[in-house]
């Protein structure tokens, strides 16, 4: 969905009592075990789901478009209605997000490497032995709240050797180079401006990076640092501006919670089970008309290659179902940003399971959810960009377009 | 699929050792014969095919949108991932393309017919009276090699009245208009520029049908030319940079061979049978990772609306496929460019049965392959265009979209 969709969006919906609960089950899709021919979702046994594919109508997603692979931080974009081509999400600020930090619309973040370089200044080990989070940490003080040209440093530890520095300060454009060379036995490349208005950045990014050496000079392995994925924060319209909701997230992960907070959802404090997702979601369920609620497990399973701690995972999520029921939400998604097949050991391509409930919709023959299932779903296979507007008609909160 | 989403496939394409067969059952769609209720698809016996359906998936591919005949040039830019609408070949080249003509990027190209005009200048018959091809070769010797400000004129022989003039000079640019005025009892209109720019390529054309009326001046009933179609090579980025492919095209036909070559593709030489191209796959599946095998057959038995000899045509690519599947390709998909249903003797704008096998895609009950049975396959309904991108996912060549 464009930019101007979103424009048009904005023109029709109109705020309203009803209640729109997203579920976003993360990897969710799935690939045939080879020996049972049935997916992940298939195995499961998720009598409450079905049930609510019964009652509701079913489809398939295509996060970005055929055949792409996305993802989380595009994945989620484009389930919120913004498109994930469109609006891209640098490296820089993705990793500044997945540690939670409190970015301002003109900080210009970039994802940090302590190094290794020899006594000539060439790369010997890009991660400097992987040092401990904690010599990071320890490192990361020395460097944060360094200010070069009115430009003030923040330098936050993620884990081992990452960090990531932003930039705070006027005029800064992210169009930059990366330091990175991705190789050893060279040294590292001074930031260019890749356009004219850049060169302020660049600037200031080589002398950060030339006072950092001299400061890291005796604390071998750790003695240079490694920029790359310059970027800012893009403009995204708030997802409650867009559709006119007051919107709150359930996730536990940063960067979910970084994603929702970046396009303007309240994030709550929560527990990171599904139990506690849920009871959070019970606890604030009068405060407001819109809830994304982010379930992490059956993805990291995928990942890890595990069919049966994602079929698990999945389970779990059905069985804490009636909490959410007994709530009596108008509209009820359940869905997820991409497959992750245990077959294939990470994110993929295919299409994703999807179900809908409200009053309103008009039932399909689907009793199961499940992908085969959905294939012959109400809705279809669409893209993952008009879930959001489904669900809005769902809970009559679109007006009429046109006379 | 716009220019811009080809750049951004090209930023996700990565080289692999994985093999992508993708062949073209030219016009391979069609409608039911009256008598049987069946398609020529559905009335052919192709067990391996319905054995590959069973083991991949099915869909149905609209060539360009939703009720639109195309053309075959159109037809397979869509199949190959450019948008049909956005990147025109026009008549002119496509009629150099059909001999194989050696196009130069410069050059201009116009669709020729040779006609008939009285003592008055006016046209008593727009093709001459079809004068034989042997003649029209022995005419386009008398025009060939002519030079015009600079101008070289290459005249080459397509059939009966048909010729093709190739302007090859600096500063030629297609858009003027026609001079054939497609109707008779009035005279050939002059050339003219549609923009400023154009003026030089509407004075050469103009000086060479004033010499080329003096030439054939003794050449009745072939003593006049009208030109069309003046086009350009149209700028089309080359398949192998935009998927990290080395493409190989197997075709027998000039048109299909032009249209690959002009899209980057290297071309095998091959015989005229199936039974021929099969074999030139197999002897060069080392050499390239991606296969265009164009099979012609079944659209001119339907063009002629034969509705048995498409069937035949349909059942023999069923029967060399053991000779494609004991070289296991990674990726197969089997379709066509548009529908050619005898009943209607003629391209048509019906969706084309597609099937998709690797051992990545996610199998739907579909256990034949029919347009009936594609109705209600995994793929669904989609845009020929998206069908490059999907076997690039299932070579596991397109990388993860995004963090």
């Amino acid at each position: 969905m464009s930019p101007v969709d979103l424009e048009f969006i904005k023109l029709i919906s109109v705020p309203s009592p009803t209640k729109i609960v997203l579920i976003v089950i993360d990897g969710l899709g799935g690939l045939p075990h080879p020996e049972t021919g049935k997916t992940e979702l298939e195995t499961a046994n998720t009598p409450n789901l079905d049930k609510l594919a019964t009652k509701g109508i079913c489809g398939l997603i295509d996060p970005v478009s055929s055949g792409i692979t996305p993802g989380s931080a595009p994945a989620h974009l484009a389930l919120f209605g913004y498109d994930p081509i469109s609006f891209q999400v640098g490296r820089g600020m993705l990793e500044a997000m997945g540690i939670d930090f409190g970015l301002q619309p003109k900080d210009v973040a970039a994802r940090g490497n302590f190094c290794t370089v020899d006594k000539g200044g060439l790369i010997t080990d890009r991660r400097a032995g992987r040092i401990s989070s904690q010599e990071c940490a320890k490192l990361c003080q020395l460097l944060d709240g360094l200010i070069i040209d009115k430009v003030r440093l923040l330098v936050c530890p993620v884990r081992e050797h990452r960090f990531v520095a932003i930039f705070r300060g006027e005029g800064l454009v992210p169009n930059v180079s990366e330091s990175d060379p991705q190789q050893i036995g060279i040294a590292p490349k001074p930031v260019t401006a890749l356009s004219q208005e850049a060169s302020r950045m660049a600037g200031v990014a080589n002398q950060f990076i030339a006072k950092t050496k001299t400061i890291l000079a005796e604390h071998h392995p750790a003695n240079m640092i490694l920029l790359r994925g310059f970027s800012k924060c893009p403009y995204i319209p708030s997802i409650g501006e867009i559709y006119a909701l007051k919107p709150a997230a359930i996730a536990s992960y940063p960067m979910y919670r970084g994603l929702a907070k970046l396009i303007g959802m309240e994030l709550l404090e929560t527990g990171t089970t599904i139990e506690a997702e849920f009871k959070t979601l019970q606890e604030n369920y009068a405060k407001y008309d819109f809830f994304f609620l982010h379930i992490k497990g059956a993805d990291s399973a995928g990942e890890d290659g595990n069919f049966d701690r994602k079929v698990r995972g999945i389970e779990q999520v059905g069985s804490v179902l009636p909490s959410l029921n007994s709530l009596e939400p108008d509209v009820i998604v359940v869905t997820g940003d991409h497959s992750t097949p245990a077959m294939l050991k990470g994110h993929s391509w295919h299409p994703v399971p999807t179900l809908l409930y409200s009053k309103w919709c008009r039932p399909d023959r689907v009793t199961e959810f499940s992908e085969s299932a959905c294939l012959s779903g109400g809705l279809g296979r669409f893209p993952a960009t008009q879930i959001m507007s489904l669900a809005m008609a769902n809970a009559l909160k679109l007006t009429k377009f046109g006379a």
